[in-house]
């Protein structure tokens, strides 16, 4: 049993008091875990573009101030009653997408969306409607994504964590409390792509590296990487790309992004990805698929408003338009396989952290996400 | 061997010499099958919106003059050289989605859109650029769909049509060659409705009356049907549709057709189905699904130009978007199962027949598509 159980703890955390300014770091206080909770010290934590979209301002669900983050590992201080999943001293991941084995969702074998926390969590509160955050002037701080990384220690439900193996280094595993879990999933769960199949990516980031990852693992046997950046050529090779285009140079005087990949695989993709947030990227991704049977994967996170469209046409002509969230992953049951793959050397994870920095280099690490060839940067809680 | 065999054949056809002008009932010549070509003495056929679609002008790749007609049975008259899969004598079915069994398409095992003659019949002549109808002016008239079936000799091409025992009834079983097929395959092959699945079907025609049709086959345990008609309701009934909503009537101030569907499933559909060819229909369709499983499947034909659309989150969480030709049947391995199907009972076809008409009648059941409460209208062209 630790110390600090049952008690306030008194830590570092990154706070957004508001959208589109810088995040404060300074000392709040975590109250301790109630029943069905766990409290967690963050050791690692990444940050992904989510994160970004909500203190930018732009997310209509987002509201202030909050702590943020939602890709981060850690080790379980203490937890609340009833608890039976997790341990102190567990290692663990944090999980936006939680998994209660329960509900209707959870139960129905179709989809990993659980509905067990889904309103509290969208709402920035725990299950009970309270927040277990305040700053040293006593205002109360809102949880985030059902994870709130940003912190030192954090609370969370003890549907939304799962225990690790202990060996899986903290610092690299936080990555797949996210950005690599959704692209691997997206992969080999949701669209589950089959040997000898054809691929296209758009958006060579750390979630489009990994739908790489994943249609490598399958055997496909095209896999083409379609990215604005030319810088990206050289990852996606390395993650598995077997071609890389870029739309802004690449194309010929009447050719569009669909009719030369079309065109590079006699009629069509099989499998297409949206890993760029972009609307008319997804119509893309659509387009370019095979008629009869080619399916198309929504990822990306578009902005509050657009809509994506197309001819009905393309539909009717069997082609197949789908999304995926945390990549159809399981967070509490799949996490382990996970976890072997990349202990294994399957998985790759470490690949994708470009950048290391302290904790309070955090508003640092925002700044890291606009640079191009940025994937990830991995904040160390513990400096 | 018949005695017109190697001949051209004069006969009556319904031809279309220009858009949104009434077809011409007058003598034709009908060349012989060449090789791989089949002529077929058309008994009866239905009149579908697709006729009416393309003769109305809107349809861009609507050519004329042509022969229209794409749900129609009948006999074997001839066949060209090459020809093993019908024989003279045989009753058939035209097929308007062609099966050959070898090209990328048919041996995928993926989807029944038969890559063979697309082409061709795209510009309304046979595989080999070239018509078998003449006025007797000796004017060349296009085919349509690969079927031509307004008219009592036909010739079509070996991979488009299929023989079917003989003890079916030819003025029913025309229905086959169309609306009954595509909305029933729907449901039971391109959904694969589950025992006590939920479904909404849009549109109450010969499409949405079939999908309920499917939809009861598999033991659905709702299926909703929605019609801006209200006449609709006792068919929809009929059929198999456990409730009826018109959203002209039915709607409470501030309900929507999506909130309502949503309200009385707990929180959506398994299966939607379109079939109105509204795109804002669609979108409803799509959108009052199940989240995490969910799918949305569209058959109607929307109007040239017109897009769907919805916001990505619907399909991030985890709703599908699909579409579905002629039910996703591959007409001819597949249609002596549903004649089976019809024969023992199971598939209703005669209580579509709300009209029947001599062949010289045909502009009057253009007229009967606009009844509401016309299904099909079965032209006799024996008469
Ligand atoms: N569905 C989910 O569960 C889930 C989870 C995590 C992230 N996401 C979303 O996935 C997306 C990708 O995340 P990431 O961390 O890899 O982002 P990232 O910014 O690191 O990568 C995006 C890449 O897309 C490229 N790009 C931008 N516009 C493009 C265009 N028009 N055509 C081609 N390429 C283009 C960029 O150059 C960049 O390389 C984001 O929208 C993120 O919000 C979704
Ligand atoms: N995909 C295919 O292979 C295929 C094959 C055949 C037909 N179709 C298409 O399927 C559709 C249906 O064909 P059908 O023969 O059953 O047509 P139909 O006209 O007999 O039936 C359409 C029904 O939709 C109803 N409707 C119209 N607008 C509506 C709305 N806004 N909300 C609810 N209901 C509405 C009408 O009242 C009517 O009952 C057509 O668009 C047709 O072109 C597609
Ligand atoms: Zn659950
Ligand atoms: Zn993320
Ligand atoms: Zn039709
Ligand atoms: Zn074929």
């Amino acid at each position: 049993m630790s110390e600090t159980q049952g008690k306030p703890i008194k830590c570092l955390a990154a706070v957004a008091y508001k959208a589109a300014e810088p995040l404060t770091v300074e000392e709040i206080i975590v109250e301790p875990p109630e029943a069905h909770e766990v409290r967690i010290k963050i050791t690692h934590t990444a940050v992904c573009h989510t994160d970004a979209y909500t203190l930018s301002g732009v997310d209509p669900e987002g509201a202030f101030p909050c702590v943020l983050g939602h890709e981060g590992s850690g080790i379980v201080e203490s937890v609340g009653e009833g608890v039976s999943s997790v341990k102190v001293g567990d290692h663990v991941i944090a999980l936006y997408t939680a998994e209660c084995g329960v509900c209707k969702f959870c139960k129905s074998g179709k989809t990993n969306l659980c509905g067990s926390v889904r309103e509290t969590q969208g709402k920035g509160v725990m299950p009970d409607g309270t927040s277990r955050f305040k700053n040293l002037k006593g205002e109360s701080l809102l949880h985030f994504m059902g994870c709130s990384t940003f912190s030192q220690y954090t609370v969370v439900a003890d549907v939304s964590v799962v225990a690790i193996n202990k060996t899986a280094p903290l610092q690299s595993v936080c990555l797949l409390g996210c950005g690599v879990t959704t692209g691997y999933g997206a992969a080999i769960k949701t669209a589950n792509v089959q040997k000898n199949d054809t691929v296209a990516v758009f958006g060579a980031g750390t979630v489009g590296l990994s739908v790489v990852q994943g249609a490598q693992a399958r055997g496909a046997s095209k896999i083409i990487m379609v990215d604005v950046n030319s810088k990206k050529e050289t990852y996606s090779r390395q993650f598995g790309a077997t071609d890389f285009i870029n739309p802004m140079t690449d194309l010929k005087p009447g050719e569009t992004i669909v009719s030369k990949l079309v065109e590079m695989t006699d009629g069509g993709l099989d499998h297409t990805f949206d890993c760029t947030g972009n609307v008319k990227v997804m119509r893309d991704a659509l387009e370019c698929c095979h008629k009869g049977w080619g399916q198309s994967i929504i990822i990306g996170v578009a902005a509050a408003g657009q809509e994506i469209s197309t001819r009905p046409f393309q539909l009717v002509t069997g082609r197949v338009w789908k999304g995926s969230a945390f990549g159809g992953v399981k967070g509490r049951s799949e996490m382990g396989g996970l976890i072997e793959s990349y202990q294994k050397g399957d998985l790759k994870v470490d690949q994708f952290i470009t950048n290391k920095r302290p904790f309070t280099e955090i508003n640092a690490a925002f700044e890291d996400l606009h640079h191009g060839d940025c994937l990830r940067t991995v904040l160390d809680l513990e400096k």
